[in-house]
């Protein structure tokens, strides 16, 4: 698989009003972007960290997948998104080398990427998206 | 805080033997060092990933922070390391601001780092390293 680097850092949080000024009054990093993502029944807070970026996760929805995540583990670290050349080849190729995907084919993510998942009981854990341009 | 890059993402496995092959197989990253922390009781396997790193951590002793965390949540996600000028600083910068640090100032982690961590409960529910050379 052909991942180039770290795309970004999923994080939920339960508030982007309450998470923002710790980012950027505590860590000093800058939120470059706020952005809605219905599909996911997200509201994204994006922030650049050298080649990498952090995206804080608030839900719209109980019943969406961030929902249920603070619901039941609280709020944390939710997914590691790499880069790759060609999201739907990646997936094509973990699912070859037995990986279970959540995703089958690449769907629009945030920022206008192509993105899918890895499901992390195949990835020792770790949700994994992999995300192309 | 003069955070430049994200160092490393910290992720707690079960087993090196078994992550590597994983991360190297599927994900096509190289395991490129695996050196034993006898202080934080954890063997780290590191991965170069763009300009940040992935540190696998497997731990040596059930009581160590590793196997604690793994025995309360399983595999996964377990720290998010941010590169700092100077570590000493960016903890007492991070204290008076009011964040709870398990480390008042910095001690001796994986590549020689001087690293110190600041508590999930004051950094939004994640564990958060900051380092420097």
């Amino acid at each position: 698989m052909d991942i180039s680097h770290i795309e970004h850092i999923g994080i939920a949080v339960n508030s982007l009003d309450e998470a923002i000024p710790y980012y950027e009054g505590v860590l000093g990093l800058k939120c470059y972007a706020i952005e809605e993502v219905a599909d996911q029944k997200v509201k994204t807070a994006f922030f650049q960290v050298g080649g990498t970026k952090i995206e804080l996760l608030e839900s719209t929805d109980p019943e969406g997948p961030i929902g249920k995540f603070i619901e039941k583990k609280g709020q944390g670290i939710h997914h590691l998104a790499f880069a790759v050349g060609n999201a739907d080849a990646a997936l094509a190729e973990a699912a070859e080398k037995g990986v279970t995907c959540i995703d089958k084919t690449s769907r629009k993510g945030a920022e206008k990427l192509n993105i899918g998942f890895l499901h992390p009981k195949a990835t020792l854990g770790v949700l994994t998206e992999l995300c192309s341009k």
